[in-house]
């Protein structure tokens, strides 16, 4: 069996985010429920576009964030997702590539158009998610690099990722192969509201013993474990998986690996501004720590620090020099 | 004749930012002149972006963003520009009737696409444009909605637009309909090197006392004279305009106003980021308050406070609420 090439595979939804102010009011009036992601059809989203304030556009796609973080890091990376031939795609493409990681799924016909998210942001800087998937949910397996997906030492996949049919069995199809070639399995359950949706899925992939890093948030590991005894939760699912990596917002993260649990507290930031992609970055700093040889502690601390960087600043992908931060704190 | 229901109705190239990153060494490969704005073609703003850092898509444009800031304070701003027929289209067209600007320029087929600016920011918050001008070099006169320019106050138009060949000639009729309605006009005169192209035009807008209000900044205005000296080139300009407003960067900015002077020191920032918009919200802050009916020194504060926000973030439009910033200092 060949050694890995890369560090990361990732595999996600290809989405360009229009990140955008709102109030409370309007998260009400719209009838979305605040912090959540919701799939919007075509009319939604066009409907919901011409309500709400301007925007800026930037890369997003939480698999797809967290292999920018990766590769900002001094990770090698690819991305496997699908977009549009059409001017968000090319925008996706140009921003993934521009990092350093290699991406060349090829684009589908202009219809329908590249995915997009339409990111509402309150004052308190939670992100309110509504996805128009596009393009994205016709990743067929057909379209998996087998060879890329064998080069990377970790295959990395979003929960997202079991809403559109076609991804869900190209997922299937991705795992068999990352496995096959003696590769690991990460996998993160992204949203309470889609673990609702793919409970049975992801517990299945869990039992089987098909996930080696499992990356969840508080309401993601109680979603999925059904109790609000957030112990409970941890020890059930650290009992099924070799390490898991939970984060708890400003009371840090946590990590148990083979039965011992680890700990970092939050990283301080000045504002927090736009809390989108804090998991993702988590994720990405977690990851490049563990390619990089590092302790569990030390790749949770990498973890906190970028994601503390992206949540000071509107946007998912880093504005600010990651190497030079954790070069600052870790050496 | 009717009284203008609108404060300012603007016409200026219809822009979607790309904003990126960039070290002092990367410009100079790329032979780019700092600070400058330059118009490149398909294949030149092709290979730039293949180059340059991943980026952050925003709506721009010199005058479209000053009628956003002048909406974003409260004044009533219709905008002339032409887009195409695509998803940055679409994305200029939401971002500014978000603001309540009202904008009706029918879209072009989208071949060339919606013109898009890619914007180098250096670690010094400088930013160095490249203008690919697509769609909106095609602005033509018939684009013009006669009713629309009449409805305003003031017409305001950017220096830019001299540069395609239609919007130029389109200039020059939305003037005539200006002044036949008894309207007044203010003019900015963009960027240094847009001066050296269009010197004797810009001169001969002036001498024909066709200009009531002309924005500069220090470089604009020793081009216009074609003079370092900076009191000299005040002198020289004020003498033929009404109404001369020249931003200084951090030294604030002044205002000649029928011979008399006026002067106010910058707003303090706590981090300029990216300068990009910063005389494009002093006009927005200046013209709200001539709107507003305050005199010319509260106006140039208000162009100073809007210029300092948008400064202390990337994108040329601003994310704070600017009549709260105002209200807060000056009632």
């Amino acid at each position: 069996m060949s050694e890995p090439t890369l560090d990361i595979v990732a595999i996600g939804n290809a989405i360009v985010d229009v990140i955008a102010q709102a109030d409370d009011a309007f998260i009400t009036a719209e009838g979305i429920a605040k912090g959540s992601m919701r799939l919007v059809d075509t009319e939604t989203a066009k409907g919901l576009y011409a309500r709400m304030a301007p925007g800026i556009e930037a890369s997003g796609g939480s698999a797809a964030n967290t292999a920018a973080g990766i590769a900002a890091l001094g990770g090698k990376c690819g991305f496997i997702g699908q977009v549009a031939a059409d001017q968000l795609g090319e925008v996706f493409a140009h921003d993934i590539r521009a990092l350093g990681v290699h991406f060349a799924t090829p684009a589908r016909p202009s219809n329908p158009p590249t995915a997009r998210c339409l990111i509402l942001v309150t004052p308190d800087a939670q992100r309110t998610m509504n996805t128009f998937l596009g393009a994205s949910q016709y990743l067929p397996a057909s379209a998996l690099d087998h060879d890329l997906i064998r080069s990377g030492a970790i295959l990395y996949l979003e929960g997202y990722l079991w809403d559109p049919e076609e991804p869900r069995e190209a997922m299937r199809e991705a795992i068999a192969v990352a496995r096959d070639a003696g590769r690991k399995i990460a996998f993160t359950l992204s949203d309470a509201f889609c673990i609702e949706r793919h409970r049975g899925d992801f517990n299945a992939l869990i039992d089987e013993g098909l996930i080696d890093i499992l990356f969840a948030n508080e309401a993601e590991i109680a979603s999925l474990n059904r109790t609000s005894d957030f112990e409970a939760a941890v020890a059930a699912t650290a009992a099924k998986v070799p390490l898991l990596v939970v984060t708890r917002s400003e009371r840090g993260a946590i990590a148990v690996h083979h039965g011992i649990r680890y700990s970092v507290p939050a990283e301080p930031v000045a504002k927090v501004i736009d809390t989108t992609g804090a998991g993702d970055l988590f994720a990405a700093g977690f990851l490049a720590g563990q390619a990089q040889g590092r302790d569990v502690t030390a790749s949770l601390t990498m973890g906190a620090i970028a994601a503390a960087e992206v949540i000071s600043h509107y946007g998912a992908r880093p504005e600010t020099d990651l190497k030079a931060l954790i070069a600052k704190r870790l050496g």
